[in-house]
């Protein structure tokens, strides 16, 4: 039995998550769960899962949620996500909080040795180099639940990374995919919202529109995978049925294929080595799909994914400016006070004003996160 | 240093095998090399790489050949294959001889504890049962050397079989996979040997267009992976990119995609669970191949299909009679003895006159083959 802290327990990886846990119920018990201020949605979930340890935002949710429950222990931020993930029942962590705030209690949870399944792309995005270094040092195993990270790591299993010739993400182009650049001024924030694969959050939702989803990715693969950016290539792919590949010296190359169903990475991170069964994900029916469709990506097309690589490439603090511009500016989008094609505006300017600085700490890497959402607000007006 | 018996040497496989010892001399050394009755292709393979045996089909080969090369030993048939497969310095006997006559050197060798690069089809097909009987019991290793069944094995690796939900073997078509079963009468051999991906031998291709290829790897599958036929999928793939896939419980499918190069599988097998620089294979570029096809298999276009599937779940001697009717049928077209859509008839006819033999062992394996190919040629008079 796996005791699972959940980090993010209302956002759309955390409750597919539930949804795994609930299919395995010899297999997974919920510990601890994580959520912000949605109290309607997290309620009934508290209800039904029982965990040990509930960890909300501030003091008014506990206070609302202290007279609807009357078991369990209620933490409150940052603090209490730490605690909840480092705590000694904790067999793996689930970080699927959104923002920099899931970057701590990741480090702190490497340190106790948890198994960690990270689908908080900050995490890696901002923080790579620390994180990695804390993993490498504490020996704890780090499992992507994005759907490309978990296909490149299933196509590396009982492989060496030096084998590694090239790893091959996909992209499905998003909800713009066929659109040129001049017919994105003025699309709107429900256009954007309209993905043709995946059902997910808003915030990577928007990412997908613009590639940047591809481009934190590129800097996570870079992390995870420790290869170097000239090796990692983005295909388009408009059917999102290869997740991704590794593609190894021998000219081999290796893949993941699935329907588009978070619940697969996610259980996988929960099982890995081993597999479950998943019923309640439909099955990939190739016959049925009949084709596969491979364009080479354009990077004037999408400069998103053009920054990322460079920020990544320029390495230090550069991808947390990157990570905090885009959202920054994502969430200006949302709120209807910037149009789509100011997003890259926004993030390039963030990226041309900073200086990079080498080997950020996390104190520092918090404060560049911080001061970057700040210009972005404050360039915009 | 891995001392290599390659058995075959002259035919497609071997020869490939050979371009990926002569690529890495610092890995592989040709320890022994048979051949059949091919002296002038053999001969500068001989001269180039001095193998310390060498087999040949029979005396008059054995003496045109003692008159040109003044090093190695020289043994001849069956026996020598045998001699040469559990001679003390081998490490990896690469199986590609045609027909039944690879059967007992790969049953020496497994009990001689040698790894198997298994090209030789026969030995499944007809001896699965013994051949993994004693593969298991002597902890052996058999590695397959055909690129779907190498796929199927990359896709396996760091897996475990207990979660396997299916194997998915994907097939070209052959060469008329476009034509109507009307349209196949009257074609020709000419037409027949012209594959539209790969370049084989003239068996191979023939068993291609019928489709027995398919189903002979179908029974092969079976036996090297030990998964019922019922979980054993076809489907069509014109291009030849995904070689094959497995499905796991979690509705996960891994695959091994490349360009259809055979020189993949048979380093692959050489170096499993490693991998080596393969130069000269082109990399896959879907970008370039921008689209990939893919089809239900119809089994009555192609009743070679059905009956390998109906032969294999019948087991026992049935197997063996598909084999050697098959191969004597092909072997009448490529006489041009008989028309196309005459090697399935005559297949269909040697398995309904068969009664099955639970669990035949080696000599009755052998003598069912023999009287199978008599019995082929007699009902053709």
């Amino acid at each position: 039995m796996k005791q699972v802290a959940l980090l993010g327990a209302t956002g759309s990886i955390g409750i597919q998550t539930l949804d795994v846990i609930r299919l395995h119920p010899e297999e997974f018990s919920l510990y601890a769960l994580a959520f912000g201020r949605n109290l309607e949605k997290a309620l009934p979930l508290i209800k039904e899962f029982k965990p040990e340890v509930i960890v909300v935002q501030d003091e008014p949710t506990k206070e609302r949620l202290q007279s609807e429950i009357h078991h369990g222990q209620i933490l409150i931020g940052g603090e209490g996500l730490i605690e909840a993930s480092v705590a000694d029942p904790v067999d793996v962590v689930v970080n699927a909080v959104m923002g920099s705030i899931g970057l701590p209690a990741t480090l702190k949870a490497i340190q106790a040795k948890k198994l960690i399944a990270i689908a908080n792309k900050e995490t890696l995005v901002t923080a790579g180099h620390l994180v990695m270094q804390e993993a490498k040092k504490h020996n704890v195993e780090l499992l992507p639940v994005d759907s490309e990270h978990s296909a490149i790591y299933q196509s590396l299993n009982g492989e060496n990374k030096k084998d590694i010739h090239k790893l091959i993400i996909t992209a499905s182009g998003g909800s713009f995919r066929d659109k040129k650049r001049e017919e994105l001024v003025g699309v709107t924030v429900k256009d954007a919202l309209n993905h043709p694969n995946w059902s997910m959050g808003a915030k990577i939702t928007i990412d997908s529109a613009s590639m940047m989803n591809k481009g934190l990715e590129v800097i996570e693969a870079h992390w995870l995978f420790d290869v170097p950016y000239d090796q990692i290539h983005v295909i388009l792919h408009r059917e999102s049925v290869i997740h991704s590949m590794v593609e190894y010296v021998d000219r081999s190359v290796m893949a993941q294929l699935g329907t588009p169903d978070m619940k697969v990475p996610i259980q996988y991170a929960l099982t890995y080595p081993n597999r479950l069964d998943l019923p309640i994900t439909k099955q990939l029916d190739l016959e049925e799909i009949a084709t596969l469709h491979f364009e080479k990506m354009d990077m004037e097309r999408f400069p998103c994914l053009r920054m990322a690589y460079e920020a990544g490439r320029t390495g230090g603090s550069m991808p947390a400016v990157l990570n905090a511009a885009n959202e920054e500016a994502v969430q200006l989008f949302l709120e209807e006070k910037i149009s789509f094609l100011e997003i890259e505006q926004l993030i390039e300017r963030a990226l041309e004003s900073h200086e990079r600085i080498h080997n950020p700490d996390l104190s520092t890497i918090l404060s560049i996160d911080e001061e970057t959402r700040k210009r972005v607000r404050f360039h915009l007006n």
